[in-house]
């Protein structure tokens, strides 16, 4: 069977965590559902407990009962029908036998279709190619939540340049400024604006160089401290993206060329942005800015170290979608909204990143970000 | 192949929308990590981007750098290296060919392997038993969630109570009540205590009669509030649950009598929870108390409406886990955490539900919930 001879589309999957099924249905579930697409005619199939808002909310032209499936299964002779049985029935009664599922759909959910006489094939990511080209309403959940991410790091930046040093740590009306009273109050002021802040960076010195490191205890003056924003906002479900690196007080100078690199790699990258880029290429171009300039990307002491993550990567109903911009790139589209965010990372030295959030255009790109980017604060 | 004989476990996922994978490595991760158990050596693979992270954090025996696979991989004339071919590296060095996986495990990872000559078969869930069975250290992060939960269900039923009523609508400093302004404030209060609210509900009227309704515009007196909230520490990841039910002023006589009905359940399945009692036959006996006390469980102009979803599950590192108590119930066992949580859904009068968080002991529960009941405020 190949990707074009199918009779049905199937998902299963809680919403919640599935943003390809929020994407197609705008219905939000914390359990699995099971959601259809026969030929264009959507349905999804919803417990009791979601059956009611479902019927409001769902984006499908069918809402079905679990609870009448499942008494259909009982019917038969199936004593406890699983949420296989009841999807089974509903793709029997729909004469559909040849399905098509993500990429993702859960083994055990294939399996046990498979064993009831079905053909189960995947497509390869991404399993809606469309999803990645964002619409003008999209652009404008997405640029929204950038002027909130804004907000929050103006807050935190203040924070940062406001404090008091005492023997080299930060402090504020006399205790010590953390990573935490950051991340907290960079979250309060998110979620007052009804954004929800899963895992804010706020990483002084080494703990920088690990990229996903949220960083904690004091911060310290004349380190690297990167500040990396994520909301997701409460009412529409889209991210925004922003990094800063900055310094409280004067930078060592290693820092500020590892900056100005950092910087220079950041503009070539924004460059070379536009409907049909290679992102690989950019990903690429950038590594080169980085050689040229001396710094190299390679291991130290069993750790790496240099330029060692990809330029960017798509943002919209998840903060880590397709495009990459990396060595797994692929051509760009317009409409895309992607990060640009080169970085360098040495132990002992410090780490820097800069992140713009920015949409693919025809002719290059729009920034959605123009939040001012310093070093020293 | 049956699951005795398999040469190694395999999980590759995101361990952040992992809890499996974070339970057994204790190591958070946005993207897809592979994961291995070879007879008891643990291993995990990782990008450059968290393989710093990964040798400090990660509860394994061994952390493997993606990009020396990747490496591998292109000597074997792969130009681009997929994470599949170097997690097939990985297996065929170690001469692992028959693979267990969990339910979940992607149907492309999976057809990936077998595509490179890979047997690959799934456990059922749960995929790791134990993780079902608390330890004293997993109760402790969990009562402790739920002191906090508790806080700030006093924090909203504060504002409840101490709210005006203005023709009928409640109102706080001359403005209207609402559902967000209420859910807002259990937001910052919870995260100012290091906890992150998802999705908490606060659903006045009709909009409780959809159990997963979050709730929103203005609040009224008179009518039914269902307060469900459920919080994870940002530092454990452990969630707290808990609901309780409130009518600002007088509540008419049918919701009082729903309200009887619903605590007279929960004191039923309360008084049944103990190392081996079967989940499914407490809730058998919730619906029993129900139709007893004439509360019908049915349609109602193509709406489901009674006792419409399980009388509970399982809380730990997700706040929906095994075990159910409900239709597809199974033998508690003794250190499992399990919400009680009957409620009864009526359009047009209401909605009413209640839920404490219990441990499940081997005499009968120890209920780390202490929080009142009492409808009128």
């Amino acid at each position: 069977m190949e990707e074009r001879e199918f009779d049905a589309l199937v998902m299963i999957a809680a919403s919640e965590h599935d943003a390809d099924l929020y994407y197609v249905t705008r219905f939000l579930a914390p359990d699995a559902l099971a959601f259809f697409d026969f030929g264009g005619h959507r349905a999804l199939l919803a417990s009791d407990l979601e059956f009611g808002r479902a019927a409001h909310q769902a984006r499908v032209d069918e809402v079905l009962p679990l609870a009448t499936y499942e008494a259909r299964a009982k019917e038969r002779g199936i004593e406890r029908p699983s949420l296989i049985d009841a999807v089974a029935i509903v793709l029997e009664e729909r004469k559909a036998r040849r399905l098509l599922v993500p990429a993702s759909f859960g083994l055990g959910y294939a399996e046990g279709l498979r064993e009831r006489g079905f053909e189960v094939r995947h497509r390869k990511d991404p399993f809606f190619a469309e999803r990645g080209v964002k619409s003008q309403e999209e652009v404008g959940h997405i640029a929204e939540a950038q002027r909130a991410t804004e907000s929050a790091m103006a807050l935190a930046i203040d924070l940062i340049r406001e404090a008091d040093v005492r023997d080299g740590g930060l402090t504020r009306q006399g205790r010590p400024l953390t990573s935490e009273e950051v991340r907290r109050r960079v979250a309060i002021h998110l979620l007052e604006r009804d954004y929800v802040t899963p895992e804010t960076i706020v990483a002084g010195g080494d703990q920088g160089c690990d990229p996903h490191h949220r960083g904690s205890g004091p911060l310290r003056a004349g380190e690297s401290i990167i500040l990396d924003i994520f909301p997701r906002s409460i009412r529409t479900r889209y991210w925004g993206d922003l990094t800063r690196t900055v310094v409280k007080g004067r930078a060592p100078d290693r820092l500020k060329r590892m900056y100005d690199a950092v910087l220079a790699a950041q503009a070539k990258a924004l460059a070379l942005v536009r409907d049909g880029a290679d992102g690989r290429a950019i990903h690429e171009d950038v590594c080169q800015v980085f050689v040229a300039q001396g710094f190299e990307t390679g291991s130290a002491n069993g750790k790496p170290q240099g330029f060692i993550h990809g330029t960017g990567h798509g943002v919209g109903l998840e903060i880590h979608e397709p495009p990459r911009i990396s060595k797994a790139g692929v051509p760009l589209r317009a409409g895309q909204v992607v990060t640009i965010e080169p970085g360098l990372y040495y132990p002992g030295v410090g780490a820097i990143r800069i992140e713009d959030l920015v949409v693919v255009t025809p002719a290059g790109l729009l920034n959605l970000t123009s939040f001012p980017k310093v070093l020293e604060v």
